[in-house]
């Protein structure tokens, strides 16, 4: 489904967080949020049950990267009110992705009825947020010239273990020449919260990417001779860790689907 | 001359800036001032005369990634109080370049007989005061390994012109891995006093550099193959601009040859 046209109210809801959950709530959107409430923090989801918890959250706080921890429910709680008074993470995201034995098996709009009284709900950082500012530093992002969202591969970066949680760094890279290059990496410093600095530039085969713009040119843009690819940690990261921890049950959001929250994306930044 | 091996009182000066710019003001050292007095601020040299200096001053404003000014004497003086109490520029450094009509005609250890009235003296931040920042965070720096001084290069990229100074930025280049890259931007950003943030990265050939290596490889140790280059604004584009400008005298340090200041380098750290 795609945003509706028709209703005045819908439309303002594009900017206002609280007005575009209640959107999402009652079905009435369930695609991408990139451009939606661009001035406030989306989040990547991740649920598992309270046995598989402290693991992931040590695998979180040793991660900072790939996967920094904004929020973590109380157990059994779909409420992060930290993010937002009415926030509910069971039916306020367009889509979700269940996993069983860490294997993907649903695709969902709603996870109410999968919801368990053992489960907690952690919100990580989302590079949307520092994406923000970037553009608003004159930046140019070439995946906004293509559908959306930025390159992604799995590096042969090593996150480091925790409990069962372990796996390969998912990566974005975006291209940039290279004075935007330095200059982004300063303002992305300023949020560590959501994935902060690169983790990687140049050099893509160190990281293991050997096919830099492989099949995902046309979907994504175009990579110019003339910059260089810069690579973030991604929220992805903890989906890989999920397989191999292969909880019962886990729920994510799908990649691009993301938790919009009340907080400014400005209030993340550290300076 | 080499450091002296024999007395006590000059082995001590190496560590305190005063002592040391007594030492070289008394004529016992003239060589580079690389390992000296290291957690102090060195600075470039620039002097010339009052009729130049509010353009060459707009220069410095203008380009401050090459010329960061850290300190500008009274007419005449040679006097530089707010970097040294007794600090004075025409004694303190262990070797000068003296410019004719933007010529270099010598290499001096002291320039008191060349002084004029009218002369105002320019000191500007120097990169190795944000080298020792890296070293301390753990970067390795290559230079070190070779003769002790960074790759310099001519780049393409025009300074911004003031009056009659202008000319190619001259850049300091490093090589580190990626993620020491990074970090390097992180760290020099802090020191906008002392060239702050790298001018490029990777891509040499896009700021005029086709020779990465060449032939000063042997001097500077080694390019490896899994690090990519980083550039800053070096301390030498002013003698660029001076030979442009072609003021009847100007007097500069000669590379390697800096002015040592009371300042603490982590005094210049703006965060």
């Amino acid at each position: 489904m795609n945003v509706p046209t028709r209703p005045k109210a819908e439309l303002e809801a594009l900017g206002d967080p609280a007005q575009m959950r209640r959107v999402i709530r009652s079905g009435a959107y369930d695609g991408r949020t990139l451009a939606l409430a661009l001035e406030f923090v989306q989040a990547n989801l991740a649920v598992v049950p309270a046995d598989y918890a402290s693991d992931f959250l040590r695998y979180c706080q040793r991660n900072p990267r790939p996967c920094p921890l904004l929020a973590i429910s109380e157990p059994g709680e779909a409420r992060l009110p930290d993010l937002g008074g009415d926030l509910d993470v069971a039916t306020d995201l367009p889509q979700y992705r269940v996993w069983r034995d860490g294997e993907l098996t649903e695709e969902v709009t709603d996870v109410r009825s999968f919801w368990r009284d053992d489960l907690v709900a952690f919100a990580l950082g989302c590079s949307l947020s520092f994406e923000g500012a970037l553009v608003a530093d004159g930046l140019r992002l070439r995946h906004h010239e293509g559908k959306g969202r930025p390159f992604l591969y799995d590096s042969t970066i090593e996150t480091a273990p925790a409990g069962s949680f372990r796996g390969p760094m998912v990566v974005s890279m975006r291209p940039f020449a290279p004075a935007a290059a330095i200059r982004a990496v300063q303002i992305t410093s300023r949020f560590p919260a959501v994935h902060g600095a690169p983790v990687h530039m140049g050099l893509s085969h160190l990281i293991g990417i050997e096919d830099l713009i492989g099949e995902d040119l046309n979907e994504n843009g175009y990579y110019p001779d003339d910059e260089i690819p810069v690579f973030w940690g991604c929220g992805v990261t903890p989906q890989r860790a999920i397989r191999n921890a292969r909880p019962p049950l886990a729920i994510t959001h799908k990649p691009g689907h993301m938790l919009i929250t009340d907080v400014l994306n400005s209030k993340l930044a550290v300076l």
